[in-house]
């Protein structure tokens, strides 16, 4: 895919998107992909791998709740990558990482991922530009032994807010009591960051896209779930999965 | 390296080499290993990987006991692979490997490994030509990444023995009884598929080459013991390692 500038990329749906008739379809694809990932679990032949990635406050929670909450939680497992532990700093920055990756019959989702390792360090400048590219390189070469070795499909998604909705985001962490255990204290001074950020998500689409990323416009909660949960579906109808049949 | 026929390759030492002075040699540079191995753990900046490959009976466990058995074990690993279990399976061959790379400071020793994956699996046909070659690719991905992004050195020992060497040695399995725990029926079976075996290492020696093998002369523990301990402690040596100071 050409080069991707976010800031001219659309943070909510197109006109054409009416929410209640959308928020209907969103119920439907959720009930086939309930469907479609028992046959996944049942036949135990593909796996699944969802990176979600995003600026603080994106809905990287709510889309993992409201897309894969309803589905069978022993064939759906999430991981959500924190900042690395002394052990894991101890191995190169794959390693922690390989140890989720789906096993057959699996969905896995990250919630955060290795690209953690070419954004917020670079953001940072823990992480210099030379290194950040033989880290591209081995992200690539990582998802390519998931997906040539274990038939693993791997869909990348960016959810793209705007600046001023994660301000009014983070504002209501602050206010909401339901809310404010989100809160960190970091996240007024990482949303100063915002350009970096986005270069450094630019420069990761361009670079980091042996598994294509979809950017999915995030304002909106309904638009970003039907995105989202569209294209699991499509991509485990792909699999034209059957049912096996008795073991001989 | 130019390509290796094992039949050509000597199983025995040099004629110059004498087998006390080599001895003699042999222990010197095991006190010179345990000082480097101990600046290792307190420098914490390298790790290295040993992997050690060989026909049943080429002596792997001999070698290592007698190389690194006097070393200190708490920065000293040994991971036996066996036949993958069902969840290693529903995983690319890879991920249990990853599982056991060596964190910085450790010396990780590997007991069979992925190799493996290219060799028994290919010699029984469960393994074709084209899955061999994605695999070699994926290992060298997988060796540069940690060379790259751990500060791991890997060092991969074939042990070479003659196939009338191994005979005399599964006989001795048979009749001394204290070395009967270690045979097996299939030994047997799998020694005359000597040329079948030879054929995959060469193979795997002329592809997997990013970190490159060793052929073990193998059929006099002496000798064998004293090359691995030669190159395990030039490896370390290099490392040009040095005590850190207090913590600031």
């Amino acid at each position: 895919m050409g080069k991707i500038i976010l800031k001219e990329t659309d943070t909510r749906a197109p006109k054409s998107f009416d929410k209640t008739e959308t928020k209907e379809k969103l119920e439907k694809i959720l009930l086939e992909l309930d469907d479609l990932q028992n046959l996944l679990y049942a036949e135990s032949k593909h796996s699944l791998l969802v990176v979600i990635q995003g600026m603080d406050a994106s809905g990287k929670d709510g889309a993992i709740r409201n897309v894969f909450g309803k589905l069978n939680p022993q064939g759906v497992m999430v991981k959500s990558f924190k900042a690395p532990t002394a052990e894991e700093l101890s191995q190169d920055f794959l390693w922690r990482i390989h140890a989720h990756a789906p096993a057959k019959g699996m969905i896995q989702i990250f919630n955060r991922s290795h690209y953690e390792d070419i954004l917020v360090t670079r953001v940072h400048k823990w992480c210099d530009d030379k290194t950040a590219k033989k880290r591209m390189q081995a992200i690539n070469d990582f998802e390519k032994l998931l997906m040539a070795h274990n038939n693993t499909s791997i869909l990348k998604f960016y959810l793209h807010v705007s600046p001023e909705e994660q301000q009014e985001r983070l504002q209501e962490r602050i206010k909401d009591k339901t809310k404010q255990w989100k809160y960190n204290e970091n996240d007024f001074a990482e949303a100063k960051l915002w350009d970096d950020y986005m270069k450094m998500y630019e420069d990761c689409f361009e670079n980091c896209n042996d598994a294509p990323w979809t950017i999915v416009p995030a304002d909106q909660n309904w638009y970003k779930e039907f995105i989202i949960a569209s294209a699991v579906k499509d991509t485990l109808k792909n699999f034209n999965m059957q049912f096996p049949g008795l073991k001989k």
